[in-house]
């Protein structure tokens, strides 16, 4: 799409007019409807339409009046492409500045929601360096990779009902843990408190049950991308986490960006990716690609880490085409996180049990402090490119 | 509620008035509501509240025109109790037989769909014996319960897109899996495919995020009971469930009753249960009770095994306590599975892979066949004390 636009984008803004990221909002209590944001503004696409501006599928004007993205997320590629389109067009064409600037609003005057109804949440644990270091450090002295991790995308189901909006406060969770050399274990508020980095892969387009989508095929279902923080309680999770996967450690609050990069805004970043050794079985074959988008940490104002989902090894694709193996149907709405991003390298470990080495080797905050996990009032920020930030701060356990 | 009806319930009949399950039919091809099950008919709840009969709340004519449960389930226990006397008493009133009557339709002329709109699925593992069993097949040599396993009840979340209604097909699902002696693994039809026997507690309900719900007050957000068929995939689920988890040996299906039974019906089935050991901390401490359900699993129109949910070692309170003890909210629609449900005595078990030991000892059938695992065409029917039936047909992979 264009890069024009008469529309204010401040220098720097990574929204200009080839991004068009999708969100929910409201302005003065009015019912929610769906905006696109352009630099520090929202244009408020239900108000496009409803003026005839915007009459690019037959569902358009109800999918831009509902309250979230998920009717225009179920109307399919084609739908995805021309409003992509028409929207461009319109921020470029000066002389529909007239008719269209009145729905532009500062994103100061709009409230933020969830952007759409989270049907099934499936996390996924898809880096390489993620995976070794998380292997070492909770079975020491093992293979830290389990034999299944480069034959399969590990992944687990997480709970949908806790996945909250950027901005939302974390009331530090309370659960079970076993403190060290203890028999028997306390319950009370997590003292080991994480982040997680990661991308979520939006489904718009929902399969059949019992029929596999090919890998090939795979992301004609996705709609967009988001930023996500899968808060983790280390505490919890170690304790609960056999036989059957994480649990309470995770279900407490799951973060994602209030704003949708559609994936035709990523494709500029699609890149070749090595080759995965060994080969993988037929339903998951393809010619290796990553998204080479920047992602970062901060905490606090202060950058804590920088990486690049370059470092996923196994590509949405293969986690839908894996996904959908057994039969699994996709339901518009399901949100597939990709599992904490890390790279080789020490500053490229996208969680604070990887930063701080399970917390032996705290990290030096510019302001003299330290953290190995999260303290009450720490504030976390997710960045990446092309994406919608998704921050939270620790509130204290109630 | 009476046991005396007017309406013909078959001798025999779970369905007398003292249980009135309900569940969302439609009639040719009409939309979808609400109705309740007498006997062999069902009663539609939204032609009763049309015609005046069922103003017992004040959503109650848009809860029962409803395609689902749903509204009725957010009405909570107030709603519910108000509903259930109303039914009963209309149904025990000779004097309402002709004013009743014409919104009584056989079950043959229904067609019955999923319930509700599950929210969640979170499934536990909450069977003592289950636990044990599969300790001993999947971890031999090592000491059967994990370390966690008599402090809290061990869940994990499931697919929610892929629970079903009771007589859906089950296309026997595909995945990977790792042959005896191999190193890597294949992709094909599963060899291992399973029922497990379960519980499922629907949640009407909701609760606020980071506001646990204490024991005590768990069972106020229940609206009712379900049969549930975890079908399973042991040898998909044996190769990829390190170290997240159950995922695709689990999330090609899930089977559920097309009627809900309400709480109520089984409050005289609550019978107490011996002390949990050691004492469970303060959020999960109550006095130990379970229900008194007699379940069965018939397969091919025998019986394979008899057992009882007394052999829950967590209640449905302490599962929800613990489910949001970390501050996690629940919905409208949330189903929460017990886990398979087994008994001390090898009659007892709740699944195919307990009953054949790890399909080393396959069972015999009157017919003179056996069994380890499913085959194509296999039939099974769960049934339960005042629950209706989850019946599934396996069918080949496609």
């Amino acid at each position: 799409v264009s890069e024009a636009t008469w529309a204010s984008v401040p220098d720097g803004s990574p929204f200009g007019p080839a991004v068009l990221p999708y969100g929910c909002f409201s302005l003065d209590r009015q019912p929610r409807r769906v905006g696109v944001r352009i630099g520090d503004h929202v244009l408020d696409l239900a108000g496009l339409a409803r003026d005839g501006l915007l009459g690019v599928f037959p569902a358009a004007q109800a999918a831009f009046a509902a309250p979230g993205l998920d009717v225009l997320m179920a109307s399919g590629p084609d739908a995805w492409r021309a409003t992509r389109e028409r929207v461009a067009a319109l921020l470029a064409d000066g002389r529909e500045r007239a008719r269209v600037e009145p729905h532009l609003h500062p994103l100061g005057d709009a409230e933020l929601h969830l952007p759409f109804a989270v049907a099934d949440y499936a996390d996924f644990y898809a880096s390489l360096h993620h995976a070794t270091n998380l292997g070492r450090l909770l079975r020491p002295g093992e293979e830290p990779l389990p034999p299944n991790w480069r034959h399969l995308p590990v992944g687990y189901h997480g709970r949908a009902g806790t996945v909250v909006v950027s901005g939302t406060e974390i009331v530090r969770p309370r659960g079970q843990y076993l403190p060290a050399g203890a028999r028997a274990p306390e319950y009370g508020p997590s003292r080991r408190l994480d982040v997680e980095l990661e991308l979520g892969f939006v489904i718009g387009v929902p399969s059949r049950l019992g029929t596999p989508v090919a890998v090939a095929d795979a992301l004609e279902h996705v709609f967009g991308v988001v930023l996500l923080n899968d808060w983790s309680a280390r505490d919890l999770q170690a304790w609960e986490y056999r036989p059957l996967g994480p649990f309470l450690g995770k279900s407490f609050a799951t973060s994602i960006a209030a704003w949708v990069t559609p994936l035709a805004a990523l494709e500029r970043l699609r890149v070749p990716a090595p080759a995965q050794e060994p080969a993988p079985l037929g339903y998951l074959r393809e010619d290796p690609w990553a998204l080479d988008v920047d992602l970062e940490v901060e905490l606090n104002g202060d950058v804590v880490a920088r990486t690049s989902a370059r470092n996923l090894y196994w590509s949405p694709a293969q986690m839908i085409a894996h996904l959908t193996a057994n039969g699994a149907s996709l339901r518009t709405g399901d949100l597939l996180g990709s599992g904490t991003i890390s790279g080789p390298e020490r500053g490229e470990r996208g969680s604070l049990v990887e930063l701080s080495w399970g917390g032996e080797e705290p990290i030096s905050l510019p302001g003299g402090q330290t953290r190995a996990f999260l303290e009450d009032g720490d504030a976390v920020v997710l960045r990446g490119t092309a994406l919608a930030e998704v921050a939270g701060r620790v509130v204290p356990a109630a």
